[in-house]
């Protein structure tokens, strides 16, 4: 007799790209334009986490994102990640290898799908990728569905939104676009594991207020439809990039990293503006915090912090550890409501859940001298802009949580 | 006995380019590397105005530029224009046809040069084209010289500021960029007259205050060293656009006119962004402005109304006279301090020199109907980040306004 309920739970991490995808050649297979390669976000700052109960007494799938009904069959893109691995359904085995359901059992339960994303209410990062790539994850667990091939269900993510495939990896992950018309040769795989780059930490500011954004599968549609200038980007700029790029890593130079991963920044924001009509997705704050990097990389004489933004206003900055301090202290001092409004929350400003105790206000405050203030003075100027800052670094892939087969009343694994 | 001084009085235009120049392939010669197009403004709404006395009895040359002294030795651009008109002086003749300075005794003549540009103060506007085109207006007024061939004074205006070969001529101008090395066919020809195209107008939103912007040969030398995209908008983009402007205009089809301008606009932003590292010169009010123009022409239901920014935050809006009560009410309601601080200056912020009479608050408050404010609502957001706004419309190129010759006391012409 199989068991009343089967449940699950997940957590998947963001990812931020520094080899940007903007581009779709096919909307239904969600195959790219072009490749694209990405640092994936240590889960302890930022995550997805999504519980799976599928039970025979439910009526029909139901799904809940941020405590929201989302209904299922009208969203095609969730849908087909659910059917897809459905149809990968395999016998369920308890831990002493004993079938406790079979596959054939599985057509009469139905899914209660809980997705949560823990972001700060006020970041608007992009939760599309995490959130799909944990459904993928979820569900490939829940139904003990096995890859045939390594990728197989970074290619389902895919299909749920595009850039989630990258988010079912650690560390740094390429997305290989693929050139075949059904897509099953764009996938993601990983370039390194986050413990390949230890000293390589993440900073966010988030600065979100903004007017209303162009959604990136809209605004992705306009571009390849009007601007020129992508053209040029696809053919003859991203692929050399991206050897570039992943070579850069390999070799943990950072000065290549960081001056490709601002470059390619700049040029996605400038299709984008090449767009008809235009998009727009930096604000005022983000071009301060792009040229508080250029002066700090001046300044330091080499690249050794490098910022980077999706479809919105946030800026992402790539900075290896020892690079940190100075960075977070001026950016504290030029941005945050700490230095407008006196230093009385600065905890609750700064969202560091990694190492708050290497970040004393002591060493923040000192890395901010009268030198560097003078220096900035002219290129920075002092803005409330930013109303959240996060620190983390890199992190691990998708991550099953708990796995509960209920007879009955009773739970066991 | 040749006359103590000669005095000459010149105005000159500002241009506004649809096709972008952006970028040189000779930085001496200032030789471009795309070919360029613009509409000259009528010099009712801006001018440059030079007065030159060339006399014996001055020490050396000198010069004012609104009041403050240059020193012309060091500034190379303005001097290679002076050097290359006096090279060209011939006799001057009375108006009976009387020899009453032969070219020999230039020599012994130093030039006082006094120069102002009437823009409003706040405007931010470019002045090095309008200003450089007076000056060399000016000096082959007084020189007496002649053009060997036309466009041999554009190439010279040229050398003094790149834009400033544009307004040498009213109506529409294109530059040809040229191929020769030592840029002897790098010059200004006009395309069509102001009077070609009637009913176009020109609305300049002045929205520039904002962070310290990048000088324009600065940002120029950094996009053609560090843009990839540049390279595709030259070879691929820029040719074939030139030929459609070109065409759009004596077809008087605005719609492409529209298009192509604001296309253009978007791009030579987009190798601005392009840069490493990178450009920004549009603000936030910059962008509102794009939203309501494209909003706009949704509204209408055809390109009504085309934007173009230069290398600064203002807008400078070509519409046909029929759209401009419907435009400048919208843009009067959304951003003019009129709006948020009552309606008491508004003759003080629109600075309309042309035809005031025509635009009656009465007609441009009517053509704001609840209909437009609430479709705009969504995409535009009131703000006063607008100056002030300019009504203009095309004009003709430099016009000498008073050549005196002085013996003794008297002067004469």
């Amino acid at each position: 007799m199989p068991p009343n309920s089967v449940r699950v739970t997940c957590t998947a991490p963001v990812n931020i790209a520094v080899v940007k995808y903007w581009g779709k050649r096919d909307e239904t297979l969600i195959l790219p334009t072009n490749s694209s390669l990405s640092g994936t976000i240590d889960k302890g700052s930022m995550q997805s986490k999504t519980t799976i109960t599928a039970s025979q007494s439910l009526a029909h799938d139901e799904m809940f994102l941020n405590d929201k009904p989302v209904k299922l069959e009208n969203d095609k893109r969730i849908y087909t990640v659910v059917k897809q691995l459905r149809a990968r359904a395999q016998d369920v085995k308890d831990s002493n290898g004993r079938v406790v359901l079979r596959k054939e059992e599985w057509g009469t339960f139905k899914l209660s799908i809980v997705s949560h994303n823990n972001f700060p209410t006020a970041a608007g990062l992009a939760s599309s990728a995490s959130g799909l790539a944990c459904l993928t994850s979820a569900l490939a667990a829940l139904f003990n569905a096995k890859e045939k091939f390594t990728g197989e269900f970074s290619m389902i993510a895919r299909q749920g939104s595009g850039s989630a495939c990258r988010s079912l990896f650690g560390g740094f992950v390429k997305w290989n676009m693929g050139t075949k018309a059904d897509g099953s040769d764009s996938m993601a795989v990983q370039v390194a594991p986050a413990s390949h780059w230890p000293d390589m930490r993440v900073l966010i500011l988030v600065c979100g207020a903004g007017p209303k954004k162009v959604p990136s599968t809209r605004g992705m549609a306009q571009t390849v439809a009007t601007s020129d200038l992508l053209n040029y980007r696809l053919s003859h700029v991203v692929p050399k990039r991206m050897q570039l790029m992943e070579q850069a890593i390999l070799d943990k130079d950072f000065p290549t990293f960081g001056d490709l991963t601002m470059k390619d920044s700049n040029q996605f924001h400038a299709v984008c503006l090449d767009t008809a009509p235009p998009i727009f997705y930096m604000n005022e704050s983000s071009k301060r915090i792009v040229n508080l990097v250029h002066a700090y990389n001046d300044m330091v004489g080499s690249i050794s912090a490098a910022y980077t933004f999706d479809a919105g206003p946030n800026a992402v900055i790539y900075v290896p550890e020892k690079h940190m301090n100075a960075l977070l202290g001026l950016a504290l001092h030029y941005f945050s409501p700490i230095h407008h409004k006196g230093h009385a929350n600065a905890q609750d400003f700064m969202l560091d859940k990694m190492n708050l105790t290497k970040l004393r206000p002591a060493s923040y405050e000192s890395a901010v001298n009268a030198a560097h203030v003078k220096q900035f003075g002219d290129r920075v100027t002092a803005d409330s802009g930013v109303h959240q800052i996060i620190v983390s670094k890199l992190g691990a892939g998708p991550e099953i949580t708990e796995k509960a087969t209920s007879f009955g009343g009773a739970s066991k694994m």
